[in-house]
């Protein structure tokens, strides 16, 4: 049995510091450079990851197995065959809470050294992970690499220091002693002891399906539930490679695996709504479209939801002193991944009259095509832009692109990259603000509206109503007036959304930094938590105490 | 406009440190004494209790008033007759909506500066609260001045020291810095906000008009939000004057008095339903019976519910080594504020074959007898009886006693204590276990089961599954046993209850300290939030960023 708590108790330190502080801090490093992470670890993971396809996935074998399901498929169209391990619902759910009686017990810094050290294994298998979230999601392999391995990994330490700094503000024992006048004091001998909920469901999804899926299992863990993970059907893999590495961790602590499960399925049979009914569940995560979040909400009473769903992100372009940078980031914002993040823009609200910039007056037009023209420049280098766009995840997407033409006046049209056939550039259009049902409904995909308003004052009160209605992760602004920043700001904080401002360079607005940026306010019908703050964390424990006499 | 944060500032920061540390800590003195609180304090507070009874209460005219409300009705038979001023719930809404844009943009000092000079006028009136407080609830009034006044007061500053803490965990501006290689680093400067829910409601019950009302009342307002209250019919004076001196705090520091709002009914006209459902409307704050708090937590999905429910409280003896002290203080408990106290104990769980005692093997008679003399000598005077008991508030505990005396063999009758119309003595009960369908089940008031175990180690076993369902807040055990004690301290863990060990003299499983004791661990079925955690205060603020791109 190995103790991993003092080899990492350093790096847990400077996390709790860092959350605290909210500058820049980064455990994993996001240069897949050779310097950093060895001259063969890219042949190493590229070599790991075909060792895993077609065949079953090579859990140990204490995982329940009662039959083998998935159904991946690239979107890159790479054959991936990879059939996991799955049990009844029963099964899983009574192996899970009967491995959690030692997990619950064990001491907040044990099980802090647990994760902690999956994670630094996680992080040397980065290149394996990056295949395999590039082979689900249809990230390319750039974004693969830093979004699903080292960011996600930075959002798991978060949620890790989150969640041991909040366990910790109460002593795990004191000594009380009330005056009693001039008579003995009272003394009792008090201990506060850190009890889980139980079971914990992380419903993951199929775009991002490490860096939103460890959060929550991270912080579930190090507050002492197990943890059943239900993946998007669609990217099981990195979960199971995910889960595979911190059942050996667990098992060499001395903790039975099955603290942390798979609950695999296939689309043609979810099992997501049996399992979070389960009696024995109390705590699930969510990431995915609002129909499923909602039923969550209502459904599941009496048992901790959180959920990041999505909504209408936001642009407003009041002036700008820099035209040619603004269109430059806005097209890449727009671009990247093809606009299935979860922070990517959808509508670009513009003054009809036209922006004041340092390249003079610029009419609703001029900017609509500025912002087109740089997505053009952006993606003219086939090779490029397959880098910056990736493939489209689902055909929902894929449909939705075609349909979404209809919408509104084509400022540019959306096509295929040479190269990659489940691929789509960004499609742009101009829509009147009064042409709500176009641009006030999410459209998830590289998808965006540019949206003529009376003035800027006009776009703020939209975009606020939009976001308050339905949501939104992130809103942007660029102004070269420090008056309209104000209100911009007070605006997007009463719709309970992170707002950027004249971000320009290699910054942009679907970005979120681990540390810093609270991704999803939980204010807004984006999602009811944020990743990660103290609410996300707190109640996934509670606190027995007990009260003892003393002489 | 006053500014209030400077002369509190001292007793905030000594208050975060103390729920920190968790010694013992009190801001407020519990003792009525004219040395405390002045030669005519008591006179003054009667005096002022007197001029409110027979007329309309007397808030400021800013509060919304559309007619007058109220049928309160003295346990004691003291004629009350106070009118309060009633609104339609829309007009009470929009109200504390609009009085919310300034309250919620102040900084967390302004407004914890408001709140603590409200707890300091409120401390001043603790005599004219303990005389509301006595005849809403009928407690005695030594017991309504502790916990009405003081007790209450703590619970509030408490509340206010967990919400500023939770909110000072991040700074409200950064420099945000990320290295770029050899090229200039990214700069940008970030602000986090706190920004409120909105309205929250905050429904008071019958018998702790105060000291159950302070905790969300106090966190809702710190954190930002505005609060409607709406008390118990029977308990709504000291909810008032609580508010009018919130109101005239408000007023004072510039603020709109409608940040505090009285939502008062009367029994034939219940308005509770309408006015949580109401769509601005984003926290509530509960405390009552569990089939209304049922239907909270069901009905309000998106809504930030927090409850304080009832439960199956237990006490397990094993053995001691001091009978008589030992049966003195579970008869205390048992007859303070004849067990209206959502703390008292109602199962004593006792061996069929006895417990070693240092007097001595004492049988399952032995130990049930032994407890119902000590109520029996605790009683003997009346006039101390009715400082230990005090009235019973509801006609439903009345009628509820009478007939328990059918569910088991009664080893002690209730009686009324002479003088005191609305009184009743303890009535206890011996049960075998096996009877489950007596003791199970909540039976509020003074009414309690000594229940006929096969050893402790089916107490325990019985103990633990009974709380697990139907919850408890508290729960006793008196053992001469480490190793019972270790395996209780599990159980009851488990069963997520404060557990209390071999308490004798004055310390009671019924009281639980500010700043000390967490009060319902919000992990059974007697309530879903703690008083107070930080899981209790971090959800009902969210954080809006602001990342501006800097030179």
């Amino acid at each position: 049995m190995t103790d991993f708590t003092a080899s990492h108790e350093a790096l847990l330190n400077r996390a709790i510091e860092a959350i605290g502080a909210r500058t820049f801090f980064s455990a994993y490093p996001e240069s897949a450079s050779p310097k950093v992470y060895g001259e063969t670890a890219k042949a190493d993971g590229d070599a790991a990851f075909e060792a895993l396809l077609g065949k079953p996935f090579p859990f140990d074998d204490r995982h329940p197995n009662a039959r083998l399901v998935g159904a991946e498929a690239s979107p890159y169209g790479k054959p991936l065959g990879v059939r996991y391990p799955a049990a009844a619902i029963d099964t899983l759910v009574a192996a899970s809470a009967a491995a959690g009686e030692a997990w619950g017990r064990a001491s907040i810094e044990t099980r802090a050294g647990v994760l902690l050290e999956t994670l630094a294994r996680l992080n040397k298998q980065s290149f394996l992970i990056a295949d395999a979230v590039q082979h689900t999601s249809g990230q390319s392999w750039g974004m693969a690499f830093q979004a699903g391995g080292p960011h996600a990994q930075d959002r798991g330490l978060e949620a890790v220091a989150y969640a041991v700094a909040e366990m910790r503000r109460a002593p795990r024992a004191v000594q009380w002693e009330k005056p009693q006048g001039k008579g003995e004091p009272i003394r009792l001998e008090k201990r506060f002891t850190i009890v889980p909920r139980g079971v914990a469901v992380e419903i993951g999804c199929a775009t991002f399906p490490t860096w939103n899926l460890y959060p929550g299992l991270f912080a579930s863990l190090a507050t002492g539930n197990t943890v059943i993970v239900k993946p998007h059907p669609a990217a099981i893999l990195p979960a199971a490679i995910t889960l595979k590495i911190l059942r050996e961790v667990l098992t060499e602590a001395g903790f039975d695996p099955n603290v942390a499960l798979l609950a695999a399925d296939e689309p043609s049979a979810p099992i997501a709504k049996d399992l979070v009914q389960h009696r024995d569940v109390k705590i699930v995560d969510f990431t995915g479209g609002p129909a499923f979040g909602s039923w969550l909400r209502k459904a599941l009473t009496g048992k901790l939801v959180y959920t990041e769903e999505a909504g209408v992100n936001a642009i407003v372009i009041d002036s700008t002193a820099n035209f040619r940078a603004m269109c430059d980031n806005v097209a890449f914002s727009l671009s990247l991944y093809s606009g299935q993040m979860c922070t990517a823009p959808q509508n670009v609200f513009v003054p009809r009259s036209g922006v004041e910039t340092d390249e003079g007056w610029k009419s609703f037009d001029d900017v609509a095509k500025g912002i087109a023209d740089a997505v053009d420049r952006l993606l003219a280098d086939p090779a490029r832009a397959q880098g910056v766009l990736g493939a489209i995840q689902g055909d929902a997407t894929l449909a939705r692109v075609k349909e979404a033409a209809a919408l509104g006046r084509v400022v540019r049209a959306s096509a295929p990259v040479q190269g990659l056939e489940r691929s789509a550039t960004p499609l742009i259009l101009a829509v009147e603000a009064g042409e709500a049902s176009a641009w006030r409904e999410e459209r998830f995909g590289p998808i965006s509206f540019i949206v003529a308003t009376d003035s800027t004052v006009d776009s703020l009160m939209r975009a606020e109503s939009s976001i308050r209605d339905k949501g939104a992760i992130t809103a942007a602004l660029y102004t070269a007036s420090d008056a309209v920043a104000d209100a911009a700001e007070q605006a997007f904080a009463r719709a309970n959304v992170a707002l950027s401002i004249n971000l320009v360079g290699n910054i942009f607005v679907n970005q979120s930094s681990a540390f810093s940026d609270y991704h999803v306010t939980g204010g807004n019908p984006a999602g009811n938590a944020s990743l990660t703050d103290a609410a996300f964390v707190a109640n996934r424990f509670r606190i027995a105490q007990v009260r003892r006499m003393t002489a």
